[in-house]
């Protein structure tokens, strides 16, 4: 085991759990970093809390920064409904810039921990449409941190890692289930109820429940009007 | 005159309050976006508002968000001293990945208004020594944006200008000067003292000082311990 620090997006949904318990596998010490950006699934804050917690991670911030100054998402806005399908092109719970906004802070959190490595459990497999879930992307962050830091100046350049970019849901959820990752924790509905429990319905719940079908896996979500 | 609409950063000080001018002189419908991310020198707030009124803005926002959570920088924590000059290398007053951060949420503003260009007031030349003030990392953003963002995916390209680049400080202040810019309402001093009165010694104050004289026009700059 190395010591070696990496900062891990954690959102308290079913990808990024498996992205921290996959670092955790790597051998980083994981400062798990969450945001409360004004969205409206806030139980996925406790989820992430309970998540950070249960994959070891040496510390868990939440970082407070309100998106809903700017608006222009289901998830931020709302005047904008989230509808139960995905229909075509990208999707209106698409949150303009979060990813890098997201990433930015992390790599600033990051630089003052003096780690290299960041997290992130984006997929461009069932990526819902989110353009700022592509590989593309992500090659770009990692060299726009690189030019942007003292670290990399100097450098020691950051990695951004983004394990399950290629992963199907199953496999996603086949990798976590063999790494201890325990998804009842997890949240990923887009229109949770006042207790947490998953609607079902929303592109979110369907991804998430054909990927324990298709994993053989027995799908341990909360969903409402189901008997616990 | 255009009707394009134009996210501008702006802190407050000399450079921002130029870059604002030359947007608006290039036709741009200008939204100005500052931050409160806890700095030291609050009083760069107060002049923000005055010159983004000065200079005709549609509109002037101050996001919220707290980097002191992070600290690392003499301008993010108290246990870190401004020094009164620079030395070698990358000073301590380099906030870690402040400029990303920065313009990854004037690109979420941005896509938000439907708004395609993001002017910010980084200069190469008197720069301090901060790694993303650098062109290549302006360039390495920019496509980051078109990578990250809707309006890039469906070929609306994003452009990050940055008017100051290559100016030294007294080609800043002449530009501004012809258009309109009372740099009196600036604020560049890094160790203001409670009434925003700027501290003369600090590398900011200095270059800042340096520009006026070598630009052959008077110095505004509101000093402590001088009669105003």
């Amino acid at each position: 085991m190395s010591s070696k620090r990496a900062v891990v997006l954690v959102s308290g949904g079913l990808d990024s759990a498996t992205t921290l318990a996959m670092a955790r596998e790597q051998g980083f010490e994981c400062y798990a970093l969450s945001f409360d950006y004004g969205q409206r699934h806030r139980c996925e804050l406790t989820a992430s809390d309970a998540v950070a917690d249960s994959l070891g991670a040496i510390e868990h911030r939440t970082f407070t920064l309100d998106l809903r100054q700017f608006g222009g998402s289901a998830l931020t806005d709302d005047a904008i409904e989230v509808p139960d399908s995905g229909g075509e092109g990208i999707p209106v719970t698409y949150v303009p810039a979060r990813n890098t906004v997201f990433l930015s802070l992390a790599l600033a959190w990051a630089e003052v921990l003096g780690a290299h490595d960041i997290f992130i459990g984006v997929n461009a497999v069932d990526y819902s449409g989110y353009p700022d879930c592509r590989p593309a992307f992500i090659r770009a962050f990692e060299q726009t941190a690189n030019l942007a830091t003292r670290e990399g100046v100097e450098g020691r350049a950051f990695s951004i890692h983004a394990p399950l970019i290629d992963l199907t849901k199953a496999e996603i959820i086949r990798t976590g289930t063999r790494l201890g990752v325990d998804y009842g924790l997890t949240v990923s509905c887009y229109n949770p109820d006042e207790h947490g429990l998953a609607c079902g319905r929303c592109d979110s719940c369907r991804l998430r429940a054909e990927g324990f079908a298709r994993a053989g896996l027995p799908d341990p979500t909360h969903y409402q009007g189901k008997p616990e």
